[in-house]
């Protein structure tokens, strides 16, 4: 049985392509923006500048039917499968990004170092979980 | 535009409902298999026991109209926007939960605490990211 991601949002980014990203936004990727739909802006009630959040994305111009890559691209790192590594090939290839908030504007949020290009769907926000007397 | 989820196995699971489900892993849930569709066996390649993976499912059980909600369903907590909590009612109910690999045998995977119920979709597999230069 499948099921239909119908995206929230998406990635406004200075990063053009994905020859020009990082692999993960701590090795150096930019600021972006997050623009979501006006229809979903009540599930951000209650979010903040300063909140760090897991942001799923929709790696849209991923190849999905590749399951062994050279890690990190290394063609001298034997192949491993693509469920050991952060790969952007995947059978759904869901996009996880840790990152901050460091503005918002009604549905559009400034965050830290996000290694996704521009346009790339979002999929969902969660927040990063404190200690469980703090849920 | 939409994407197409395409689950690549199922989670069993002594939980069969989630009134019975801790809300988060390391809440008291149980330990669980993870059964993977032999098609994407090839993308195991390199998981071992002692692993920590970030397990990614589709909450197939969850609202996909709800926007609010009261915290951890405490009635007495102000309603907050879905993407400020956990809650598996939400836009894309994708389920992220970190657990460890104890044990593995072929496209059967067994993990630690995990509070998604038993037939829950897999959708994707991740490692945990270590420091930058162990990548």
């Amino acid at each position: 049985m499948d099921f239909t991601v119908r995206p929230i949002g998406r990635v406004e980014s200075p990063l053009m392509s994905t020859a020009d990203a990082p692999r993960q936004g701590d090795e150096g990727a930019p600021d972006a923006n997050l623009i979501l739909d006006s229809e979903v802006q009540a599930g951000l009630h209650g979010m903040g500048v300063g909140d760090e959040i897991i942001l799923l994305t929709w790696l849209h111009q991923a190849d999905r039917s590749i399951l062994s890559v050279h890690p990190r691209g290394d063609l001298t790192r034997p192949e491993q499968g693509v469920f050991t590594t952060r790969a952007s090939s995947r059978p759904n290839p869901i996009g996880l990004h840790r990152v901050q908030i460091l503005g918002m504007d009604g549905v559009r949020l400034r965050v830290s170092g996000l290694e996704a290009i521009d346009g790339t769907p979002i999929v969902d926000i969660k927040p990063v979980l404190g200690a469980i007397d703090e849920r």
